[in-house]
């Protein structure tokens, strides 16, 4: 037994830095190098079609963390990525990969159209190639011995073209378990043809973490670990599982995407791989403990980019990876984090998130207040109000967990440190729908909001139209607060980005009660969340949005001209 | 070398059968049990807050796939627990267990309120205790013997007021790593004094395959296998992994929740961890093939009850998990679907999706009339125009998937087999609030609505106030259908038992389009879904309502007023 493992910490930081591994295999070799195929493999993800624009600006994210290989795109495929290779992104660390396929059957290599267009894209270059015997004979129709010669030609003929050359074993696994020898015998021809790389890809994902581990240990035998890749997709859940079994089996080089973006269930996630090789596992990956801390940061790139809600639960980088709700394990947590975090988040540009629920205890709501920036004595009167506030707006269906904003809010207020903005006295919305034809086909629309609100002495009332009556409301609102000369600075700038209703039922048989969540944005690319909720959903969309403006005003350091 | 596990096949199914497995050691013992914490862990995800009534439906739905346990909460812990358990659901195949903890330091278990609880709430108790001496001796701040006797002391008094009883050993695998002796004591004890399962913990989710596997190989040397069990976390997306490597090296027990909710970065995900172990190890759960079937169905109720978008990724039940993208891959499939598919879909109840294809659309659409049972001839004019109309709604964001009365409508009016009952030429909306202080304390709030109706000859015209604007308007619409002598009896029994909202955004930076989806159900206990989408939430909500109440109609045979 020989399970030493500490929890990682930052290097140079408090605690016992010792990180002892031992696998009972040779180990010498701590460097894996990390291919990256977001932009090839990724972009095969349903609902994902990057633009040239994309690939370059996804490109020198994975470039700023200094993943080895960057692979572009297959060039000839279509035309973005034709595109992108002829205008390729400047990198300072990374290298620009292409990838094809080996030559045709029946062709020579030199007189192969896509070899030579990819000896033209890149410096590098990736060809997939069969490796299942079954694949060879019925989805090519070809001997099983010219698919050997197609392999070793194409790579040797490259090799002499570029300056480093990578061989992807489709179906490795199913073809290693269809016929070993052959499967080895096709990594073998583009081994000994000159490939740098030869990567072992478990195309439909199905293969399971032992079996991974015992069919690399075998292929390491015969060729060296240094010189093999692993490919894997997340069909079964395994895609990490199995990159770092094929790791402890001694392979080097590791394939996948960011986010595990990629095709059915996506590729193996490097986001996840990265942090557990170089913080878990003693890896050295080519990146640095302070490019570690941009891997949240570059998670999120990729997810703007796609125009996606960054997954809160990811490993590591997801916004509740670090987050505690129980009571009892937040008094633990403050105590030692270890306890429930089994790395800093710091590490990798993350954060501790201390949660507020019903199921919080007096500690949960305190280490809350903590982490906003809310110094308050744990013994002073205004704390047990606050503690019972929280808990009886929550009891009305308020939920805090996602709405820091609002909760922030609702501290400050209590405390006495927040100023009234404004006051809306009234408001009324109009919504109509009026079907003109017998077929309903054409129909004349109305949805008008007004407002009546209080400013300092001023008293104003505004009007306004919108394709929604929460979408009226707003623009009514922000038409009164836009003549506000303190506020205008501040009230322009928020952009509502999103917007989500939930219905909850408390209990059984009682009326519904409606939660709006809403998300907002200022030019500075600061984003906050604030919560409304009554019977009524203009009522709960108005209650969130009056704190999304608050928010933002106090935030700015506005005066309030109301008090 | 011993890897010959074929691609899973249904029983009976064509292709070979063989599925031989060999991991060199003790198989003899087939059978794991199924643990299932998705209303007790799975309520700590952040944003999570179950009622009573959403665990009772999670409750059946997990009963309906017979998993063993299926853990209902912490008895004592918050008012839901207490409500669930007083009043808990009738199960056909599964067992309900109450979770909690050992008995407090210094007290005697017969004297121990929270055991006392316990031991009332159901007929299987779970117990959290402490096996990391760090955690005893600073957390608890106590004796490591008394944190020995505290865990005995519990299992036997229970032992003697219930028919099972488990321990939950809370940080196992780090207390392993820093007291081996320690913490196999501590289990030892709970084994000793009468668990039928010793469970082991990797509370921080810090903890990789292979330490797993290490760890619990030498546990099951100290604790017979088939009397232990392994509880995960994805804090490094290793959660399924870990539970396959503990189940190989000998544990009998999984615990994990439906799609991996959980805290932080969710449990082991049961709906991965299932068919893996069914299909691919040969283990028997407990499930049948048939009731493997039902696995998507079950996934998908969970989103349902939280309100989310399912996980088009998600291994083996997204949608996304059989689809092929174009090109060279689906004619691969096509001829032979192991190339890119690890198992047969319908396994696990979901199916092939060829994108981009008029095909897989068309016989996709048909075979959901079938479902529904209405006949077409596939040949006939009207399905063509009906396959249109329902991807144009799609298109729009329409979502058939839980709103089988809104698509049988949509397929009966193509069909010219729906008459319609009435018809709205308008209604108004109007919403207004008014606070008459100072501290926004007392309020006047109107929700009224009105609506302009024919039906057959007659025009009617109704106003009704509400506690929200759509309240407003289907009690303004009630009024004047239950004036039609033909209508009454069928819309009095109407009843909205449920309303979701969800905001969908399509493709980049459109406009926001807002989905409602309404459940409504009658006096003879019959219940239905329809769906409405627009910009406008209230329009979104009377399409939904105007579906419901058409579809009662229609299902009671009443003859329509209107044509």
């Amino acid at each position: 037994m020989t399970v030493l493992r500490q929890f990682a910490r930052p290097p140079g930081k408090r605690r016992n830095k010792t990180r002892s591994i031992s696998f009972g295999m040779n180990m010498s070799d701590k460097r894996v190098y990390l291919y990256d195929s977001t932009l090839r493999d990724g972009q095969q993800t349903q609902g994902v079609d990057f633009s040239a624009a994309d690939k370059t600006a996804i490109a020198k994210a994975l470039d700023e963390l200094s993943i080895d290989y960057i692979e572009g795109g297959w060039p000839g495929a279509n035309p973005t990525d034709d595109a992108f290779f002829a205008n390729p992104p400047k990198l300072k660390n990374s290298k620009l990969t292409a990838f094809g396929m080996t030559r045709r059957a029946g062709r020579s290599a030199s007189n192969d159209p896509g070899l030579t267009t990819l000896a033209q894209s890149a410096p590098i270059v990736c060809m997939v190639g069969k490796s299942w015997d079954f694949q060879v004979t019925e989805a090519l129709g070809i001997e099983l011995s010219e698919n050997l010669a197609m392999i070793s030609e194409s790579i040797a003929h490259l090799k002499s073209q570029v300056s480093e050359v990578m061989f992807d074993a489709e179906h490795f696994f199913d073809g290693y378990k269809a016929n070993r020898d052959y499967a080895l015998a096709a990594i073998k021809a583009a081994y000994e043809a000159g490939a740098r790389w030869v990567v072992l890809c478990d195309t439909n994902g199905g293969t399971l973490p032992d079996e991974i581990f015992d069919i690399v240990t075998d292929v390491c035998t015969h060729v060296p670990g240094g010189n093999v890749g692993i490919h894997c997709h997340n069909d079964t859940e395994n895609a990490v599982a199995n990159s770092l079994a094929a790791v402890r089996a001694g392979v080097r080089q590791v394939q996948g995407t960011l986010n595990g973006l990629g095709e059915r269930c996506g590729n193996a996630n490097l986001i996840s791989i990265i942090p557990t090789l170089m913080l878990k596992m003693g890896y050295d990956v080519g990146i640095s403990h302070e490019q570690l801390t941009h891997l949240r940061r570059i998670s999120h790139i990729l997810d703007e980019r796609l125009n996606r809600e960054p997954t809160r639960q990811a490993a590591y980088v997801g916004d509740s990876a670090f987050a505690h709700k129980g009571g009892l394990h937040v008094s633990a947590v403050e105590k030692n984090p270890a306890c429930y975090e089994h790395i800093e988040p710091e590490l990798v540009g993350n954060q501790r998130h201390i949660l507020v629920s019903d199921q919080a205890g007096r500690s949960n709501i305190l280490a809350r207040f903590r982490e906003i920036g809310v110094e308050v004595d744990p013994k002073s009167d205004a704390v047990g109000k606050l503690v019972e506030a929280v808990k009886q707006r929550e009891f009305d269906g308020y939920a805090y967990d996602g709405a820091e904003a609002s909760f922030e809010l609702l501290a400050r207020k209590a405390l006495g440190e927040l100023d009234r903005y404004f006051r809306v006295t009234s408001f009324r919305v109009i919504d109509e729908r009026r079907w003109v034809d017998e077929q309903d086909e054409q129909v004349i629309t109305m949805s008008e909001a007004t407002v009546k609100v209080v400013v300092g002495d001023g008293q104003f009332m505004s009007v306004a139209e919108g394709n929604g009556p929460v979408n009226a409301l707003d623009a009514a609102l922000r038409k009164v607060l836009l003549t506000v000369p303190e506020y205008v600075e501040a009230v322009q700038q928020i952009e509502l980005i999103d917007y989500k209703v939930r219905i909850i039922t408390r209990g059984d048989g009682t009326r519904a009660v409606t939660r709006v969540m809403i998300e907002s944005r200022d030019a500075e690319g600061n984003s906050w969340s604030t919560v409304g909720v009554s019977t009524n959903i203009i009522e709960a969309s108005y209650n969130a949005l009056r704190d999304s403006i608050t928010y933002k005003l106090f935030k700015s350091g506005v005066r309030s001209q109301h008090a």
